[in-house]
């Protein structure tokens, strides 16, 4: 069975798109530790990082800086943190979270962002992304 | 002054090495979440991960592939996780930790272990490192 990723890849859920290529998707966290919290994902389905072949993992950790320079230019925030886990989701994901303190990185914190909210943050990032 | 970490490169500090090359370095970290959790790092100083040039950002992550699959290789886990954060020391730092559980990705929860035990660790996994 496709992965909820990969069903957001295909548009059968909806979700805020910030940028993608040929073979790489990113897009908001729904359920974000922080305002600008991204997820990066390779379109093609894999389950653990380390299992990506060496190329596919470069131009997924490639793509994923390029979107945190645009979370960067975004967000106010000290720095953008990077986590990689997927003990849920059986669909590799690079965790993009702009943060001020390691609470920011635990999953612990959750926000709460209204529709517009989202729109308007993934349009923002959306626009810095080169 | 120089970090923590780059006392580390020169020698100043010791520590239980994994592998280096030119531009990085990995060894086991010395206050770990599990048993191998291993940073990795550029030896030049930069403080924050997004701030490395792209090349060198791409360096950094590849060398923590070659780690992250020997340490695979040696630890039995359910996968490596892979975090960013660097709100303590100012000097870029990859942690690699063998997950089982989310509580191990959360820097929360911490493992004691003896000289020996370190030794025998990076001894393993360096012994896995290609």
């Amino acid at each position: 069975m496709a992965s909820i990723f990969t069903k957001i890849v295909n548009g059968e859920i909806p979700s805020y798109k910030i940028a993608e290529d040929e073979n790489y998707y990113a897009f908001l966290d729904i359920n974000p530790n922080a305002k600008g919290h991204t997820l990066v994902i390779p379109k093609r389905e894999e389950n653990k990082l380390f299992d990506l072949s060496e190329e596919e993992y470069s131009g997924l950790m490639s793509f994923s800086y390029r979107v945190a320079k645009a979370i960067e230019k975004t967000i106010t925030c000290e720095r953008v943190g990077m986590s990689v886990v997927g003990l849920e989701v059986p669909h590799v994901h690079v965790h993009l979270i702009p943060i001020n303190t390691m609470a920011d990185m635990q999953f612990i914190k959750k926000v709460k962002l209204t529709n517009e909210e989202f729109v308007a943050l993934a349009n923002g990032i959306a626009s810095n992304f080169k």
